[in-house]
C-alpha cells in the first residue's frame, strides 16, 4: 500500500544491534530467540501488512527482566517491540527499524483477584479467555471481548473494545492501573487500586492505547463485574440498514442497558450462511444481549421488541436458554471466518471506523455503495451500539488494480467517518497502517502527541514507526 | 501549613508582567481587571489556603481570545491561571507566581446538544445546574454532581465526580473531547465526537484532571443520559460503620446498579440535626438512589433492603415521591453547611481520600479514632460506593496548636489511604495542598508526569506551583 519500510535508521548501525543482542543472549540464554522462524512469527499480526521480522525475540518472564532488557536496548538505541498474541490488525508488531521483540506470552499469571473490590491484577500475557476461566469460581467476569483471544497486554496497548463495550466500556474504562517499563528502563506504577482518583496526570489512560510507543506494559489492574444472574439474547432481521440502526438508536436513547448490540449487513449474512450452512435471512441483522436479573432482562427484551417491531424488524424472539443463546451467537462469531471463506487465498483486510450513532446508517450505506461501485467484496459487521463498524475487504493481493481499489475504498471510508465527526479507528488502533489518517483526524493535536512521545522516548526506541512519524 | 509562597520567580521580573498586562489592557480594555477586589476574589477557592491574588484578571469570551491572551503571556513568560466558579478545594486558583487569571465564567454557552447521540458541547463557564436546566426539555441529563454548582471547565480540570459517580462514572468517563489552548497559544481539539476511538494518545484524559497546568480548556464535549423513567430513594441508619459499609460492598458486588450511595458518620448526623432541626438517628447513615424503569427501581430497592436488613440496618423505607425524595436528600445536601455551622468562624478544611471499598470501613474507623485522640471536630461524609470519603476539619485558624493537629490528622489520613492502596484525593485534586502526597502516592511515576509537563509547558507558565514542583 505504498508503505515505505526503513529497515534500519541511520543512527542505529547493525553493529549496535548485534552487540545488544549478544549481551541479551549472554544474560537470557535460550530465551533470546534469533531463528528465522521465531523472528518471522513475531513480525506480523493478523493483518494485511507485510512480515517485518525483528532481529531477535526475547521471551520475558518478569517485569524486572523486561526492565533489564529495555535498559540494554536503550544503551544501544535498539528498537523494542512488545508482543502479546500477535492478533493486532494494523501492523503493530512489525519491526520496521529492526530491534528486539519482547514477547510477554510467558508472563501469563493472574497475580491477584480482589473479589470484594471487583478488581484483579494480571500479567500482560494473560488472555481474556484465560482470565475468565480463572475467574469462574469467583462469580466474576471480565467482559471486554474484541473477538480474538487477545492478551490483556495487547488489548490495553491498543485500547481494545468489541462486543459488550456498549454496556461495560472499552479498555479505557476498565483498566484501573498499570505497571510500565519506561523507555529508559525504569519501572513505574500508574495508579493505586482505588476506584477513582484526582491525583495528578492520568498516566493510566496515556499508556492505554499507546501501542508500545511509550513503554512496555508489564502488569494490568482491571475492573471486574459480577456474572449476571440472567442473560438473554435475541437475533432479528430488518428490511434495510436504516431500520436496524434506528432500532439501535432508540434503544440507546431510552437508556435500555443493552450489553451487546451487533449488526451484520446482507453480504456478511450470505457469507455466514455459505460458511455455516445456516438459512438465516440475507438482510441486515441485529444481535442483542441483555444482562441483569430475570425480571430485568425480560423487561429489557420486551422493551426492545416493541422498538424493533416499530421499525419493521422480523420475528423478535428472545431466549435465556444457554444452548439457544450459544447457537444464536455462533452466527456472529463465525462472521470473521465466513468472510475469510468468501474467496480462499485472498487477502483479508480488516479495517474499522466509528461515528456518532446518528450518522451510522448514512455512513454504512455510503460505504456499501462505494464497495459495490468499485467491484469489491467487503462484508460489514459492527458494534453498532457504539457507532463502530468493520469492513473486511477481500482482495487478491497479487491483483494490483484490485488492491488499489481496496486501498481507495479504505481511504474514503476513513475520510467519510472523519467528515461525520467520527474516528479513523474505533478499536483496531493506528499501528503503521493509519498514521496519515491520525493527522487527518486530529490535526494540530498530533503535535502535542509528538511532544509527549519525544519527552518519554527521546531516542525513539519504543515501537518506532507506529502511531507517529518522528 | 508551612506553605512557601514565592510571589515572583527570578526569571519573571515585575516589569515583564507589567508589560504583558499593558498589552492585554490595550487589547481587551475593561475585560482586563486589575482592581484589588477583583484580583483577591480570584486568588482563592472554597478552601483553607491563603488568598494569593493574580496581577490581573482577564474575562475571556471566546477560545480565540484565550489563545491570544496565552500567546501574549507566553511571550513575556507570565503565568496563567484558569478560573471557573472558584469552588476548588486545594488552592488551585492561587496565583503563586503572580500572573493573569483567565476567568471563563462569561464563556457560558451550551454550543450544541445532539439528542440522538446523547452528547453535548459546552463552553467551560457553563455550570452543571445551568446545563441540566438547559437540557430539561430534551429528556436528557448530565449526572455528575460534585455538590457545588461548579463550572464544567473546573470539573473537567479537577476530574470531579461526587454522588452518581458509582453508576455514571466521573468526569474521566464522561468527557468525550476537549478544545484546549496550549501553553504556546495553539488551539487543539483532542477528539472527534465518536463514542470511542483507538486513534493515538488519549489527550482528552490527559487534560481531564490536569488542573490548568498543561493548557486552558475552552470547550468540553460531554456524554449525556436519558432522565430515568423512575427514581427511587431511601435513607437508612446502621448500628455501626462496618454494617453500613458491608451493606454497600454487598450491593456493589451483586451488581445492583445503584446510582447514589452516600454515607455520613454520627458526628455529621448530629451536625445535620443541629443545623436543620431534624431528628434523624445519630448513627452511621446511608442514602440510596436507584434509577431505571418502575419495575427495575422497585426491584433494586427491594434487593438492597434485604441486604440492609441482614446487616442490622434500621427501617429501610424507599420512596418514589419527588417531595419525599427531596426531603430525604435535603439532609445530605445540608451536610457541608451543617459542618460549617458546628463552630462559627472556624476554618473549614475539606479533604478527601479514596480507598478500595474492602478497606473503607477500616480506614474510616481508624480516621475517626485519630480525630478523637487529637481532640478535633471533623465530620465524615462520603461517596461510599466508590470508596471515597471526605473529612471536614473544623479548626480555629488562629490556634496554632489546633491547626498543627489538624494538619497532622490530614497527613495521617492520606498516609493511611495510600497504605491501603488508595489515593490521596478521590475528587478534590492536588492543587498546591497535596503535592507532597502525590509523590508519596505515585513515586517514580511523578517523574513521568514531570516530563509531560516540561514538554507541554517548557516555561512553566500554566498554573505554576500546582500538582508538580518544577
Amino acid at each position: 500500500m505504498g508503505l515505505q519500510i526503513n529497515r534500519k535508521v541511520e543512527h542505529r548501525p547493525d553493529s549496535c544491534i548485534k552487540e545488544a543482542i549478544d549481551i541479551l543472549k549472554q544474560r537470557f540464554g535460550d530465551r533470546l530467540g534469533t531463528s528465522r522462524a521465531v523472528r518471522e512469527q513475531h513480525g506480523k499480526g493478523e493483518d494485511h501488512h507485510p512480515v517485518v521480522p525483528p532481529d531477535a525475540v526475547f521471551f520475558a518472564e518478569a517485569t524486572d527482566e523486561v526492565a533489564e532488557a529495555v535498559r540494554i536496548c536503550a544503551e544501544y538505541k535498539v528498537p523494542i517491540i512488545p508482543f502479546g498474541t500477535g492478533t493486532s490488525l494494523e501492523g503493530h508488531v512489525a519491526a520496521l527499524n529492526g530491534g528486539v521483540s519482547i514477547d510477554v506470552s510467558r508472563m501469563n499469571r493472574v497475580l491477584e483477584v480482589n473479589v470484594e473490590d471487583l478488581d484483579c491484577r494480571v500479567q500482560p500475557g494473560v488472555t481474556r479467555k484465560q482470565l475468565n476461566e480463572y475467574l469462574r469460581d469467583t462469580g466474576l467476569m471480565f467482559p471486554i471481548d474484541p473477538g480474538a483471544d487477545a492478551s490483556i497486554g495487547g488489548m490495553t496497548a491498543t485500547r481494545a473494545s468489541g462486543t459488550n463495550a456498549v454496556r461495560y466500556g472499552t479498555m479505557r474504562e476498565n483498566v484501573l492501573g498499570l505497571t510500565v517499563v519506561t523507555a529508559d528502563g525504569r519501572i513505574i506504577r500508574t495508579s493505586q487500586r482505588a476506584r477513582k482518583s484526582s491525583a495528578g496526570y492520568d498516566l493510566t489512560r496515556l499508556f492505554v492505547g499507546s501501542e508500545g510507543t511509550l513503554g512496555v506494559i508489564t502488569e494490568i489492574s482491571l475492573r471486574l463485574y459480577g456474572i449476571p444472574e440472567s442473560i438473554v439474547s435475541a437475533l432479528c432481521s430488518y428490511p434495510d440498514l436504516e431500520s436496524a440502526v434506528n432500532t439501535v438508536i432508540q434503544t440507546i436513547q431510552m437508556g435500555i442497558p443493552v450489553s451487546r448490540i451487533e449488526i451484520a449487513d446482507e453480504v456478511q449474512m450470505k457469507a455466514i450462511n455459505d460458511y455455516s450452512g445456516t438459512d438465516l435471512p440475507v438482510t441486515p441483522m441485529l444481535w442483542f444481549e441483555f444482562h441483569g436479573t430475570e425480571a430485568g432482562t425480560a423487561e429489557q427484551a420486551e422493551m426492545v421488541k416493541t422498538i424493533s417491531d416499530d421499525w419493521g424488524g422480523g420475528d423478535f424472539q428472545w431466549t435465556a436458554s444457554p444452548e439457544e443463546r450459544a447457537k444464536l451467537w455462533q452466527a456472529r462469531h463465525d462472521a470473521a471466518y465466513a468472510a475469510k471463506g468468501i474467496r480462499r487465498g485472498a487477502e483479508v483486510w480488516a479495517t474499522d471506523v466509528c461515528v456518532p450513532i446518528s450518522r451510522l446508517a448514512e455512513c454504512i450505506v455510503e460505504t456499501q455503495k462505494d464497495i459495490n461501485e468499485n467491484n469489491l467484496i467487503a462484508p460489514i459487521v459492527g458494534h453498532v451500539g457504539d457507532g463502530n463498524f468493520h469492513l473486511v475487504l477481500i482482495a487478491d493481493k497479487d491483483d494490483e488494480d484490485e488492491m488499489t481499489r481496496a486501498n481507495a475504498v479504505n481511504e474514503r471510508l476513513v475520510q467519510r467517518a472523519i467528515s461525520m465527526d467520527g474516528t479513523c479507528t474505533g478499536e483496531h488502533g493506528i499501528g503503521m497502517g493509519k498514521m496519515d489518517f491520525l493527522i487527518a483526524e486530529h490535526g494540530e493535536a498530533v503535535s502535542v502527541m509528538r511532544l509527549i512521545k519525544k519527552a518519554l522516548d527521546p531516542h525513539n526506541i519504543m515501537n518506532p514507526g507506529k502511531i507517529l512519524r518522528i
